[in-house]
């Protein structure tokens, strides 16, 4: 039996899940023993039987060589910790923007923040995946203290969304579709860059602006606002069909996500990082990103001009999100920052 | 990204996933894909919009080279399958038996062997998870006309969930504790062979009747007996806990033993097998199990006399229930299976 085999883990550092008796939590927790990918889980929620019930489910799972625990403590499970990864915000109900949850999820941002601060100052990776997750991935890296390439948010769920979507406008396998990749914020916000997808070979450029198919199907420019249009939806979407919201999708790209910061399986999908410098500063966006053992490294993406503007639009969005969370008294003035994380310093 | 890189599969055979719009369908759809079993899954499910949400969730994961259509017909899943995992019953609720649930979940069964019978007659194993599922597999067999060691049951939770206990108590990890195994029914009418399991190298017996301890702990026999009604509620305790039946643990270990038919690592739980001979025959329980390529095999487990009075008694209550289902006309008299299913005849 699987208990008595001999297995291995790419890690066996300690991850805490953070909101480990909700849905993504707990599927992450699973997501993450069942792949391989880490063997040593704590598991912290605020609602202690939800919490005490996913556990039980986790260790009737009998994952060989697994040292899983739970706890209401947050410092408990932080406590040396080198993976943090926190779906543990209030979810989003049908209706609800990204938001309308900014000023509940932001203040459980900043306390994570200071949890890690306090008892995993040495964390390897911290991935936010609770909305508006450019938000609280800064504030949680603002009162982290940690440096801001150890701090990344799920970022890949729009950019997964449009591979699916093209998939099935053109009836090829899922995987024959490459390079969707979506940047700057999420939903409304978000910048599409086209100009590396492929549809079975065929430059998705070519098909849109010179009429090229690929498996004998087309697809004009009001075809690919559709698209859009659809990805922008791909949240309320499923939320609608499944009547709550995306759980696996999430859980399953963030355990693939410490994969890669582990040394596993590189994972090209865009991260939330926190950038600097020229055109963006001081913002957490979706970039393009490589995840590694040492962090979250990011790069300016290549686009055309329409791209480039799009994802100018979304740093100002993000910028006037940032702005609204100093204006809560979540986190400091931007000047101010250097004075509760020292790698923000000027 | 995952949809650029290399990955293989145990199988590129075809799953059937029925009743993947629920909880433990729609993780074991996730199950199977991310541990690298197989990358061709059917979803069906009556309930089109569920369905239509969980296959979004899968394919927002983006697996690489995976393969996974949803349907509301059932034999359009289950065309060409070579798998067959079915957790499409009704579930338990809180205060329900396993035998309340004994009609409804009968008649879907059989309908499912009638289904397999006519689309997939070449299925290399059935999985049925739905309760009773020592019924419930029992009569899928009878009307698939499969051979009986390509159907089986989910029967390793209880086993499990002692592990679980054992380790609890002896505060010991989990896979120090070795050798838990229940066959015969579940719940109440589960066999509790104790005879193999060690915790941390002492044998539980020496434990128990001796008192010996193991990481300077003891159990007497009141604690021993506290544990087993533990085990006997460990579902109803996950309903209480959670507000919602099993469904992490069942999928994912579901998806394990299709890895051990697959040739992938041994499923060393208790499964369920059609037994014939003596001292049992015509029923499916819980019994010593070896999945490989060639389905399910069984033998008889070794156990001191009182673990044989509790596999009788399990036997004439599966006896009951089988009688019971062929009361109600779900499927022939005994001597009469061989008309439905050559492979049961005399």
């Amino acid at each position: 039996m699987g208990a008595e085999s001999d297995v291995s883990y790419l890690t066996t550092d300690k991850v805490a899940v953070m909101g480990a008796a909700g849905a993504v939590g707990s599927n992450l927790v699973q997501a993450l023993i069942s792949t391989g990918t880490a063997n040593t889980v704590a598991m912290y929620d605020p609602y202690g039987p939800g919490l005490e019930g996913a556990a039980e489910e986790i260790y009737h799972c009998a994952f060989p060589d697994a040292q899983v625990t739970w706890t209401t403590d947050a410092g408990e499970a932080l406590d040396g910790a080198a993976y943090v990864l926190s779906s543990g915000g209030a979810p989003r109900r049908e209706g609800m923007t990204r938001e309308d949850l900014l000023r509940g999820n932001a203040e459980i941002a900043a306390q994570l923040g200071q949890d890690i601060s306090q008892h995993a100052p040495d964390a390897k990776l911290v991935v936010i995946v609770f909305n508006p997750a450019d938000v609280t991935g800064l504030v949680t890296l603002v009162h982290s203290g940690l440096p801001p390439q150890r701090v990344t948010t799920l970022a890949a769920l729009d950019s997964t969304r449009l591979q699916t979507r093209l998939a099935q406008h053109f009836g090829v396998a899922q995987h024959r579709i490459v390079g969707c990749r979506t940047y700057g914020g999420h939903g409304q916000e978000m910048a599409l860059y086209k100009g590396a997808i492929q549809i079975d070979g065929v430059p998705l450029n070519d098909i849109v602006n010179a009429g090229s198919q690929a498996n004998g199907v087309g697809l004009d420019a009001d075809g690919w606002q559709e698209i859009r249009e659809h990805v922008l939806g791909g949240g309320a979407r499923v939320i609608k069909l499944r009547g709550r919201s995306s759980f696996q999708s999430p859980a399953h790209l963030t355990a693939m996500m410490v994969r890669a910061a582990c040394g596993g399986e590189p994972f090209e999908w865009p991260c939330g990082a926190f950038v600097t410098g020229e055109p963006y500063t001081n913002v957490m966006m979706a970039m393009p990103t490589t995840l590694g053992p040492g962090g979250v490294a990011w790069r300016l993406p290549e686009g055309d001009a329409d791209e480039r503007a799009e994802l100018d639009a979304a740093y100002v969005h993000l910028q006037h999100l940032r702005d609204e969370t100093i204006g809560m008294g979540l986190i400091p003035s931007v000047a101010d920052w250097g004075s509760v994380n020292r790698h923000l310093a000027g």
